[in-house]
């Protein structure tokens, strides 16, 4: 019998994989779950999306170009220009998601065993693209003390090898719902600058931002135009994660025409998800108010019911819609576990994300998890609730 | 400046790039352009599947499972069975077009610096998820005198080393519109299984057959359960490329648990897509009567019409919608470029696709193109007039 490749067997699974039959079993005993462990957001796509969807006109499903509608980029570029960001439309290929934009930056920057450092804790898919390209990933470590702020960049120099690639931030970031300052920003593009590094940046929560911060983008910064990679969705958006339709956007020439290479190779993206990307560009004003309005108060609420919780520890986040909260038990893994398996609350449980998934040195964050505020205010007052009575009985 | 990696570099471009700013040059002139070159069918969309997208009620436009619907699966996998192919929900994962397949087939199954035997001329992209999965193409020639059957299997064995995993074929296949015979896949079958390789064959017209002959499918072959990998797409099956939906088969748990894996890193499948694949099995036969009639008057065309030309040889094609022809001139890359750039009859040319790009060994193919009849039948005739006529002044 074949074997699979070292690379497959090598290829992590999600950090909440393991969970999942225990959150079924728990379901099938008649349990609710309240699910804080997902991102997928509970919020109504724009009208306008779906509307272009259903009077869509196709007749003959074709292939779109390799970099995406052209109409779409261009309409793009204007939106990243409206918001201040100044982007051209051949500055952008159309990805299947923000996840094939990150798999096209590291194999158009990246050749099997260079290094990529990454602030950690960070979106554990990364991991996943990382081994799927054949990149090492370097993590460097902030802390739930700092807020998970910026790590100091002598932290950076010590793992800078002449491996070293890029270095990949997630801004605002997921699971820590950190936002960059202009000044952290800055100090990385020096970084960059100096060795010659790409800087890629997750920017897909760029819009979520709820205490007046402003969302500094990488495409901003005078003089890294070269180095600089923006990966962004529409996934969080405009709440339309499946319809898998993301960007890699960068000045540097050679990198696009890289990528470029990539996007030929697999034909297109999806059509039907473009027209509904390119629709959504029209959504009103009054729709990003509501949603912002409505995560923030999610963000607040969360923030004092889990700050009411004897032991407990969370860094306040100023962007995206997660937290890390440090619990008050030795090891979340087994923690989560047990809320699904042995635990309920007037047949009601929780589902959370372990931390140390999402860090890639072993044995960190092993007390932490990550919460995401993606449920309405009165369930996450409710879960909050059980998290507390369940910490109490699971210390007992 | 940072330097893109070797592997992006290493990317081919598709065999047609080139020609691309000269046929946009022709029609600037006012010159008709006959498309013999793309592999974009005019056959309409079921209307099924279209109505399905236009109905739609989704409100939130969710991730779907990272297997795909669990839905469409089971539907899929009755499809297969209906088809004669016996395989379960379990042995399938929706992808993100037949692409995104092979590229879950490669990254689960090797590693860089392992090998696979493709039979050339064979599709250009393989080359592009082979360069991006860090995997050498080992080519075994099939020629135009042969009609492109199977090489001999030794041949094969003769490349075969301890980095040969798999191999790979496309049945029917682009470029050569060849369908493997029952014998040519046992064959091929008792090799895989004597040197423990994969055998992944790239299934996505295997609707499109003309002469009464079966398309028999690798996931058949009674022993090989554990080798077999079958990559296929609704894209050509529905004329529906645009939608990038795809899937990977295989009995084997150990790959398919790899795959998900890879499945799991980019989150789903596009949902609209899906929801339109899954309305499209709903597709009456008749719509498959039509296309594959219209296909086939196509074909009968087309190679008679090749036929009258003198100097062209042409090997009928059993399946797909690709024949290659060899053409009397010294190099077809030129000459397609010349039928563009400098040649019109009356203001009409037509763009084919230079063979070359289609093989791995150099200097092979030279004076070979590629030709895709998805035009309707006048045209067709119209082409084949305008290519007897430039082969005639380009030979002067």
């Amino acid at each position: 019998m074949p074997k699979v490749s070292n690379k497959g067997q090598q290829m992590p699974e999600s950090p909440i994989r393991k969970l999942v039959p225990y959150a079924e079993a728990a379901k099938k005993k008649g349990h609710k779950v309240y699910h804080l462990n997902i991102g997928q957001p509970d919020i109504k796509t724009p009208e306008v999306a779906l509307e272009a969807i259903k009077n869509n006109s196709v007749k003959i499903l074709e292939y779109s170009h390799s970099a995406g509608f052209e109409s779409y980029r261009n309409k793009l570029a204007d939106y990243y220009q409206n918001h201040g960001v100044s982007v051209n439309a051949a500055d952008i290929i159309i990805t299947t998601g923000g996840s094939e934009a990150l798999l096209f930056a590291m194999g158009s920057t990246m050749d099997q065993g260079d290094e990529i450092i990454i602030p950690e804790p960070f979106y554990a898919n990364y991991n996943g693209f990382s081994t799927a390209s054949g990149v090492k990933v370097v993590p460097v470590i902030s802390t739930i003390d700092e807020g998970f702020a910026l790590p100091p960049i002598a932290d950076f120099e010590k793992l800078i090898t002449p491996k070293t690639k890029a270095i990949l931030i997630c801004n605002p970031g997921n699971p820590t719902g950190y936002l960059y300052t202009q000044e952290e920003i800055q100090q990385l593009a020096e970084l960059v600058k100096k060795h010659d590094l790409f800087l890629i940046a997750d920017e897909v929560y760029r819009e979520f931002t709820y205490d007046g911060d402003k969302h500094y983008s990488v495409m901003n910064v005078p003089g890294i135009e070269e180095n600089a990679i923006m990966i962004d969705s529409v996934s969080k958006r405009y709440s339309m994660c499946g319809a898998r339709i993301g960007c890699i956007v960068s000045k540097n020439k050679e990198v696009m025409t890289t990528a470029m290479k990539f996007a030929q190779a697999r034909l297109s993206p999806p059509t039907f998800a473009q027209i509904a990307s390119e629709a959504a560009l029209e959504t009103p004003q009054s729709y990003f108010d509501e949603v912002i309005s409505e995560y923030k108060e999610r963000r607040d609420t969360l923030i004092c019911e889990l700050n009411k919780i004897e032991g407990i520890k969370v860094a306040t986040p100023k962007g995206a819609f997660y937290c890390i909260a440090k619990l008050p038990v030795k090891n979340a893994d087994d923690f989560a576990q047990w809320l699904l398996e042995k635990f309920d609350f007037n047949g009601e449980t929780v589902m959370v994300a372990p931390a140390a998934g999402f860090y890639s040195s072993p044995n960190v964050g092993l007390d932490e998890i990550r919460i995401a505020y993606v449920l309405k205010k009165e369930d996450l007052i409710r879960s909050v609730e059980i998290l507390k009575e369940a910490l109490k009985q699971y210390n007992n």
